[in-house]
Order: structure tokens, then C-alpha cells, then sequence
């Protein structure tokens, strides 16, 4: 069967859904597997009791069921939880938003096709206009989203060395230069894959850039700021009339639910419930109306700060530990982990490419990321590329610290 | 603020945009209106009762609870939902079905705009080709969802005139030439907007002439079957491995949950499987862990048949009686109530557009949707697009009274 050049382009075999189907029958396999790959936040038990507990006060209430379930919600998203959010973040960070300010889309990832592809890619003028990510590694799940080729274009951070093996990636902003193909810049904070977090400064900085030349900085805070809050620094949450802030439900623990949110001006909200409309008829309402009572009570932040933020901190610590013994002998670098929920280890030198590394692995039922993958838009070799592997700490810490030990016979078997 | 070509296109202010808004409006305004619009299901308390009773089940299974909000699904979709919906059309209906039979979407739109813009369109031979409507009216959701001008074409039916002032829809299959530049094609069973279905005898004669191309048949059966069945003829549910049949939650009483499930050969079904994993991630899991245990126990079928269609039949019943007394002297045609939950009113001879009529109903607060907008596709001018109306009978039965009576006046008004 042919499929039209739209079909071909989002079913080609890509690198990125290779590691999908691979992690998608690890889980599903018999054997158990050691899973540092994937991003599947952890079952946090707090976390789920408290989703189960909404679940039964919302059964017993018909006309908050009535909107979870069976009533289509505006374009832009259930108008009760945009409204609830806009005011808690008004209180509690001041930003002077409301309702109108505020987008869902199912999920983040369709989010980030609807805004990449609405601010960038082809112009009635027949101009080409690109996003840039002014510092790789960035996240794989941007690279395949353009409608044509080219949408993406990125800079090589500056590499920070710091004592105990560990290194900082920092935006190289000499090298930034933002020509006039670009549309938009867009960053992680955290930073998937590496848990790197933005300093203010940089933060600031590259708003300013941004500002300065009129376009919008997205910011992917999938596990950011104000929530879930995987942030082990001093971060500041950051909003401007220019930012585009996008936030999501999944790594609070509800990746199933679909819901992404987009904080940004009217006029790109009302762009995003257009396409909503066009392509979705209405996103859906469940998490909204599944979170509304606990983002007006202020518990969705104090679950955020209480359980959210110190179970990853934790599992960071452990790992890191984990790590370090088990690496012993080995010429590593480790990134700070200052967020999210990946370790990002740089091998110098590894002797085979990280994607080879990742099969000797998977042949021992050990499932990382090769860092291959996290350099969407960067053009040029670079061998920095081929060193790095992303290790998730969010799921069974046995599994983890197993995984981690095979890594660590698998790169001395290396030497 | 510029947007792109893909921007402006999914952005641009639309007739069915600006009916959504009007909808909108009117729903979140203070002064009740007579909602006769938009195509949300009605609230039927044995349904919502059930899917409280699900919610608090679940919330005491942490295993389906986990699976439910807590856990990315396939690409394709939930698995342990699409075996157990395999398995129940197998043993109901003898479809030789597996779970790579099926796709889950973030309801139907979303399918539709996937299958669409997957099957047809732009091609790498630079070809384009196109879904064929071999019966319009249509549903008014497929005309914007084309990446380009001109996916769809669509062709006017045959009016079979009936007693009592009824009349009914049928494909011409005289002028339905299917030309090279055709890809799919594609019917909704029932039909939204007309109530039309399909006799067994012409959808097979369909599949049989899309057979003979090699062309897939995609049957929108978002209100049909096998369900929510709000069918009230005695039509046959159908597939073969050159059906794409769409189906969805939303008529259950889920919308806002969008589940859209797609039943088709595996080669489509591993597309839309890449497709989700590229444009979303995952698709929500929430109305397969929802629904699972009514799909394996049979109790969906038995809730379609005993308790959704028998609703709808009656609320057609009562509108069909309340629009015959209020459209006394009136010269009307309606079309046979076979389906969904509209009725579908030809007004032969109407002084004004059905857009014209439609403003002024919304100025006295009665809503309902102009013909005009669902014949999407269709070239040429033709005076009865603009002589047609839909009116959905699902909401508050007091409202659809007044609403109707209100018509009633409007027309004699016009006359």
C-alpha cells in the first residue's frame, strides 16, 4: 500500500522509534529486563493513593463527572481548570495571566508538533524559518515533529569540568548567533536527556535574546517549574509575555492522561485551540478535572515540593552512588544531575559508538539510551555525540542499580 | 505575529470555526439557550452511573489504576484493551481480528486526520490524490483537515421520497466514477448530519467497488456499529481486511475522554501506531482501562442495545412528533431518523439560506446547524445546501420542544 509523502514522512523508520519498539517489548517480555531506558516517570505511592482518592470523591459528584467525562471542552482546553491554574499562578508567582493565557493539547509531544510547526517551517512568502535550540543535548521526541525537513537547527553547549567527574553543559552564547531563518528558540529546564538545569542568569539571558529580536523562547518544563518541580537547584519558574512555557501531567505521575499545558500570549493560545479544534475537535478533560481542586488548594505545589521533588532527589543520590561504584577504573563524566530524572554519563574515548554500546547492553537485558539521539538539529560530527548514554533512575531501584553494575563490566570489557 | 503556511491554514477562521465559537458561547453563557447544535451526547444516567461505579473500582485496583494514568501505552494504543476488543468482535461477529488489527487515537478526529492526510494527498511522484464522499451530506469535521487544498471530493446523493413527508439519502452509484486520482473513500454509518444509514445492500456495493481499486473503504462509525449501536434500522456491522472502520467512546457518553479506535489491516494500524508514537508519544489509556471490562463481559454490547439505542430511538420519536406539529403549513421534508441523533431537515423552496435561518433561531436563543456547512468536497452549486438543517435531539427534551416550536414560527414567518 503507497502512502502520500505526509504518510511516508511520519512512519519512516527512525532511530528514536527503533528505541521505542525495543523498550515497548522489553516491557511487555516475559523475562525482566533492567529499565534505565524510557521515560515513564515512577509510581510514586503518595502520589497514585491520592489519584485514586480523587477518582472515588469525583465518582460521587455528577456534575464534575459530567466534565470529565462526557462533555467536549472548549478548543483551548476545560475552561475551569485553565481559569484555576491561571489564578494559582498569579498568586503564587505573580504572573498576570489568565484563562486566555492557557492552551492544553494531549499531551506535551502534541504540543510541541502544534507549536514547532505553527511558528516555524515553510512561509506563504516562501521563506523557511527554523527553531533553534541553543544547546544540545536537547530532546529526541523534537527531532522527527517538522512537516519538512530542516525545522530544527542547534548549537553545541559549552562543557563546564568540575571537581569529583562531574561536567555542566552551559549555552555557548558567543556562538549563538540567531540569524533571520530563526522563529523561535526553545530549551529544556530541566534539560532532558541530561537533568541540567538553566541557570536565572542563562535563563535570563537567552529571554533577552530572544525578546530583542521579537521572537518567542519555549521552554520545555515537562519536569520543571512550578511542577512537578524535578529540580534539585535554586531555579526560579520564569514567565514573560515572550515565553512560551510548556508544562504537562506526565511526570507528576500521569502519563496516561494525556494532558499538556502551554502557557503563553492570547494570541498563541488562541492559535493552538484553532488547531486543537481543526485536527482533535477538543482535547480531553480528565486530568484537568482530575487536578483542579488540588491546583486551587496550593497541594498540587506542596506535593511538588514534599514528595515529588525529594523521591527523585533521592533516587538521584543513589544512583549517583551507584554509579561511582560501579564505574570504578573507568574514565567517566558524569553531568550534574540537577533535575528530571536521568543520569547523562560522557565515556571519552569510549571505543565503540554509544549506540553500539546500548546493543551490548540490551544483550544482557539492560535497557539505557545512547546519546546519539539527543542532538536533534546539530549539524557537523562531533564525537562528544557518540559517548553519552541516558540513564533513568524513575523505575525499580534494584533494576537500576543492577543495570548500572552491568554497565560498569560491560565499559571495563571495553578497556 | 506571523505564522506559518501550516499555521495559517489549521488557524484560518472557518464556518465550522466560527459555529464551534457560537456553540461555545452559547453553552458557557448565563442565559439558557435551546442547544439543538454541536454533537455532545446526552448524559444518560444508567451510562454515567456505570462509569462512576468503574471509577471507583479502578480506584481499589492498583494494577489497572497504574495502567489507567500512570504509564505510557503502545503507540498503537492500550494492548490488554485492543486484545480483549479483538476478542469480542471475533466471538460477536467472526472478524478474524487481533490486536494488530487495531489502533487507538486521541479520538476520532485525530484518526481521521491521520488516515486522511495517510492515505491521501501530495505524493513523492508528485501526484496527489484524494478521499472520495460518495454520498454527501457529510460530516462537517473532515472538511478542514486536509494539509493541502482539495483532499476531499465528494458526490450528491439520490432522494428516495417516502411517505409522510420523510425522504432518504442514497448513493449514486450511477455517477460515482472512481477516478485514478482517488485514494480511499470514505461514508460515516449512521450518517452525521442526516440520520442516513447505509443499507447492507449499499455498503456492500461500496466495499465491493472500492475492492475492485484496491482502495480502502473507511466507514466513520462513530455513532454505529457494533457500538454505541444507535442504529434503528436492522443494518449489518461490517468489516473486511480492505475496511479502515472508525469507531469511538465518544457516543458512549466519553467525549471528553477522546478514544477513537481504529479496526483495519495491520500495515495501517503499524502507520497510525508510527504515526501516534511521532506526532503524540502514546495515546491516553484512560477510556481502554475504562471500558476493558465491559468489552470482555459483553456488558458494552448489552449497555448499547438495552439502554443507548433505546434512548435515542425514543428521544427521536418524541422530536419527530414535536416537529411535525410545529411545522404544520409548513413545506418540509425530513429525512428518515435511521441513526446517531440528529434529524435532518429539507426546507424546499426556503425564501432565506439555511445560514440566514440559522442566525436568526440564534437570536432567539435556539442553536442548530446550518445544511450549508456539510457537504464538504462537494463542487458546484446546488440549491439544496442551502435548504437543509440539523437539529440534535440528545440534549434537555424541553429545549429541543421549545426549539423546535420556535423553528416552527421562524419558517411560517418566511413564507
Amino acid at each position: 500500500m503507497e502512502f502520500s509523502s505526509f504518510g511516508k514522512r511520519f512512519t519512516r523508520p527512525s532511530g528514536t522509534r527503533e528505541l521505542m519498539d525495543d523498550l515497548g517489548a522489553a516491557m511487555s517480555a516475559d523475562e525482566p529486563v533492567m529499565m534505565l531506558g524510557g521515560g515513564n516517570p515512577a509510581h510514586i505511592p503518595a502520589v497514585l493513593q491520592r489519584l485514586a482518592g480523587r477518582l472515588r470523591e469525583l465518582a460521587g459528584r455528577p456534575r464534575e463527572l459530567r466534565r470529565m467525562l462526557a462533555d467536549y471542552a472548549a478548543p483551548e482546553g476545560e475552561l475551569r481548570f485553565r481559569e484555576s491554574l491561571a489564578a494559582m499562578l498569579q498568586r503564587e508567582l505573580g504572573w498576570p495571566l489568565g484563562p486566555e493565557h492557557i492552551a492544553l493539547t494531549s499531551g506535551s509531544q502534541s504540543g510541541f508538533f502544534l507549536l514547532f510547526n505553527l511558528l516555524a517551517g515553510r512561509f506563504d512568502d516562501g521563506g523557511f524559518r527554523r527553531i533553534l535550540l541553543p544547546l544540545t543535548p536537547e530532546y529526541v521526541g523534537y527531532t522527527d515533529l517538522g512537516l519538512e525537513d530542516g525545522l530544527l537547527t542547534a548549537r553545541r553547549p559549552a562543557i563546564e569540568t568540575l571537581p569529583d567527574r562531574l561536567f555542566k553543559y552551559h549555552v555557548d552564547f558567543d556562538a549563538l548567533d540567531i540569524g533571520p531563518d530563526i522563529a523561535a528558540l526553545c530549551v529544556s529546564r530541566p534539560c532532558n536527556p541530561t537533568g541540567n538545569v538553566l541557570t536565572d542568569a542563562e535563563l535570563g539571558q537567552l529571554a533577552r535574546a530572544a525578546a530583542a529580536r521579537n521572537l518567542p523562547l519555549i521552554i520545555d518544563g515537562a519536569y520543571g517549574l512550578p511542577f512537578p518541580g524535578i529540580v534539585f537547584t535554586d531555579a526560579t519558574p520564569y514567565w514573560d509575555e515572550n515565553v512560551i512555557l510548556c508544562m504537562s501531567l506526565s511526570k507528576i505521575g500521569l502519563p496516561a492522561v494525556r494532558t499538556g499545558i502551554v502557557i503563553a500570549r492570547p494570541e498563541i493560545v488562541a492559535a493552538l485551540g484553532a488547531m486543537n479544534a481543526v485536527l482533535s475537535l477538543a482535547v480531553g478533560s480528565v486530568g484537568a478535572v482530575l487536578l483542579r481542586d488540588l491546583v486551587d488548594s496550593g497541594e498540587l505545589l506542596q506535593l511538588s515540593r514534599d514528595v515529588i521533588r525529594p523521591f527523585y532527589a533521592r533516587r538521584a543520590e543513589q544512583a549517583v552512588a551507584w554509579l561511582r561504584d560501579a564505574l570504578q577504573g573507568v574514565d567517566y563524566y558524569l553531568h550534574r544531575p540537577e533535575g528530571a530524572f536521568f543520569l547523562w554519563l560522557w565515556l571519552p574515548g569510549l571505543p565503540v559508538s554509544s549506540a553500539e554500546l546500548y546493543q551490548r547492553l540490551k544483550q544482557r537485558r539492560v535497557f539505557v539510551l545512547p546519546g546519539e539521539h539527543f542532538f536533534p538539529g546539530l549539524a557537523g560530527e562531533w564525537p562528544h555525540r557518540h559517548e553519552c548514554l541516558r540513564l533513568s533512575y524513575a523505575q525499580d531501584p534494584e533494576a537500576v542499580r543492577e543495570g548500572i553494575r552491568t554497565l560498569g563490566e560491560e565499559l571495563r570489557r571495553l578497556r
